[in-house]
C-alpha cells in the first residue's frame, strides 16, 4: 500500500481512547463519564421544535452558551470559547500560543493527549517527570520559556496541585501562557477562573463532560483574558467556525444554567468516592489522594494489567495504561453506588480466590 | 494588550462565515442551507431515550454513521472517515497529506476556506487562476508536485468540473492526493465516488449540510482508499478522537438512510434552480451555469456589494464577497419557492426604481 504521509503525520502520536465497547453491557468505569443522565432540562430544551431547525447551521459565535457560561463564572463572554469538546480548544490552545521556538511543557504523568497534540503541530515539547509520590513541584517549570500546561486535578492520578504554585508559575513569567486543564475541577480542585482578570497568561479550560453529564454532547470551553480568547478565536475560524452543533450549544446552555442539578451530582460523586476510597483501602489497594471524579489505585498482589483484564472478563471495564511508572495502577471512574458496589463485591471475590 | 500568538498563529487566515444574524428573521439566502426540514426519520431516531443517554460518550469509530455512508455508496466501512462537518475533514486532508516541502495548489475562485486551513498548518500553497469564464483548467495543475483541492461543483461560482477532467489529474501522477471536495455535488455535478477503487490517490469529502438538511447537526465525510482515510484517522485521533457527538451520529445514520428523502429535497431544488435562473435572466441578470443549490449572479446595473446591502435593508441576506474577480456578483441559496419568489419580486421593484 502506498504512503501518501506528509513528514508531519508520520510523525504523529494519535490518542488512544479509552473502550467504547459495542458488543456487550459492561459496568463502565473506564472513562470517567458521569453515571447520572442529563439535567431534565437539557432533554426539555431539547424539543421537536429545535430538531426540525438542524437544516440551519448552528451560531458560530456561540453566542448564548457563551453567555450562560460567563454568567455562571462572573466573566463576560469575551472571556470565554467554547469547543468541540476540551480536546479541541486544548489543541486551539497549543497551535496559538505555541511554534517554532515556542515550546510546550507538561508532566510525564498527565493527560497522554497533549502529547498528541504537540505531535499534531510539530512542537518541540519537552516533558517534565512528577515526584516520585505523584506530585507536580513547579519549581520545576520555573525557568522554562514556553507554554505550560497542567491538568489540575492531573489525570490518571487525580491529585491537586495548589492554586497558589500555579500563581507562582504565572508571575515567574507574565509573558508564557500557563494552560490550566480542569476538566475534573468541580469534583475538589482549587480553580483557577478567579485569578483569570489578574493574570492575562492564565488560560483555564473546562468540559462538560464530566461534571455536567454531557460527554456524548461534546461540549468544552476555555476561560481566559481577552487577548488569549481572541487568539484562540483566530484558530478556531482557521479550523472549523461551525465548531459546536445546534444541540450541542442548546444542551450545553441549559446544563450551564442548571446549577442545582450540577451540585447535587458533584455532591454525590465526592461521597461516592469517599465510600470507594475506603472499600479499596481496606481491601489492600494504595489509592492516590483523588480531587477527581475517579481513583488511581494499585492493588499489590494483583498487577495493573492482570486486574484490568479480570474485571473486564466479569463484566467491569476500568482504564489501564500500559506505561511506566503507573503500570501497576488502574484508573477506577467513581460510578453510581450500584455500579462501584459491584466492583467491589467483584474485587473482594477476586482476591479472596488468590 | 500583550500579544501571547505564535508566529504561526500571527500568520494565520480566519475565514469569515456567512452572517447568522439573531437580530430579526431575514429571508435567508445567504449560507447555502436547505429550505427544508431534517428527515422525520432524524427527528424520530433523536428520541428521549437517545437523549437521556447524553452523559455517555460517543462512538470515536463513528460505525453506525461511517456503516450508514458506505452502503448508500457500495462502499466498505474502511473507506469512511466522518467529521465534525466537512471543514473538520479538510482540515484533517490538509494535515495529512501537505506539510513542509509538500505544498497544496487550488483554485484562485473558490471555497475560501482552503486558504485559511493552509495557513493553519503553514503549508505553501501555490493560487491556480481560473479561467476568464470562471472555468478550471485541469492543464494547469497537471505538474504541480504537491496535493490538489478542487471545490465540484465549485464555490461560490457552481460550476461543475467534468469528471474525466479529474481522472486525468489522477492519473498524471499517482502519487499526488486529489481532494475532491463534493459539499454540492448532489444538485447536479458528477461525482467522482466511483473511482475510489481505481485511484488510489483520490479522496472525496462530502457533507450532510447542504443536501441533507443537517447544517446544524455538523456532519462531514470523506470517502477514499483505506490508506488515505487510515492517514486521516491518525490526524483525527491526534487531534480530537470524539469528534462526532452522539446525537449528530444518530442524525446523519438516519439522515443517510432516508434516501427517499434526500432524492426528492434535491429533486425541488433542482427544479426550483431552473426557476430563479430564468427569472433571474429575465431581470437581465447575467447568471454563471449553476450545478450547486445556489447561483453566482451579476446584476449589471448594481454592483454586487451595493445589491446585497439593499437586500439586506429589505430583509432578504445573500452572500457577497468583496474579493477581485467576484465583486459584481452575489451568491444566491437556492431556497423554497417562497423564499426565492419573494427576492425575485424585491429585485423586480428594485430595478424599476432604479
Amino acid at each position: 500500500m502506498k504512503n501518501f504521509l506528509s513528514a508531519e503525520a508520520r510523525g504523529l502520536a494519535p490518542y488512544t481512547p479509552g473502550e467504547q465497547p459495542r458488543d456487550q453491557q459492561y459496568i463502565k468505569l473506564n472513562t470517567n463519564e458521569s453515571p447520572f443522565p442529563p439535567s431534565l432540562k437539557v432533554v426539555k430544551a431539547l424539543s421537536r421544535a429545535e430538531l426540525l431547525k438542524l437544516n440551519l447551521y448552528s451560531d458560530p459565535a456561540c453566542t448564548q452558551l457563551n453567555a450562560a457560561i460567563a454568567a455562571h463564572y462572573g466573566l463576560h463572554p469575551a472571556n470565554v470559547i467554547s469547543g468541540n469538546g476540551s480536546d479541541e480548544i486544548l489543541a486551539f490552545a497549543f497551535r496559538a500560543f505555541c511554534g517554532a521556538g515556542q515550546p510546550v511543557a507538561y508532566a510525564d504523568v498527565t493527560y497522554s493527549f497533549y502529547q498528541s497534540q504537540a505531535a499534531l503541530f510539530g512542537l518541540e515539547a519537552k516533558v517534565i517527570p512528577l515526584r516520585e509520590d505523584f506530585t507536580l513541584n513547579v519549581d520545576d517549570y520555573m525557568d522554562f520559556p514556553g507554554a505550560i500546561v497542567i491538568a489540575n486535578p492531573n489525570a490518571p492520578t487525580g491529585m491537586a496541585v495548589p492554586r497558589q504554585d500555579i500563581q507562582r508559575l504565572l508571575e515567574a513569567n507574565p509573558d508564557r501562557v500557563v494552560i490550566v486543564d480542569e476538566a475534573y475541577v468541580d469534583f475538589g480542585g482549587e480553580s483557577c477562573v478567579p485569578m483569570i482578570f489578574r493574570y492575562d497568561n492564565l488560560l483555564v479550560t473546562q468540559t462538560m463532560s464530566k461534571s455536567r453529564q454531557l460527554a456524548g454532547g461534546r461540549v468544552g470551553f476555555a476561560l481566559g483574558g481577552e487577548a488569549l480568547i481572541e487568539a484562540l478565536n483566530r484558530v478556531k475560524y482557521s479550523f472549523n467556525p461551525y465548531n459546536i452543533n445546534r444541540l450541542s450549544l442548546i444542551a450545553g446552555t441549559a446544563a450551564m444554567e442548571d446549577d442545582a442539578y450540577f451540585q447535587s451530582c458533584c455532591e454525590t460523586v465526592r461521597k461516592n468516592r469517599a465510600w470507594l476510597v475506603e472499600e479499596l483501602e481496606g481491601l489492600g489497594f494504595a489509592v492516590l489522594p483523588s480531587s477527581a471524579n475517579f481513583v488511581f489505585a494499585r492493588c499489590g498482589r494483583l498487577p495493573g494489567g492482570e486486574l484490568y483484564r479480570r474485571l473486564k472478563e466479569s463484566g467491569i471495564l476500568v482504564r489501564w495504561f500500559d506505561r511506566e511508572r503507573v503500570r501497576d495502577f488502574v484508573r477506577i471512574t467513581v460510578g453510581s453506588m450500584e455500579q462501584i458496589g459491584a466492583l467491589v463485591d467483584e474485587l473482594a471475590r477476586m482476591l479472596e480466590e488468590l
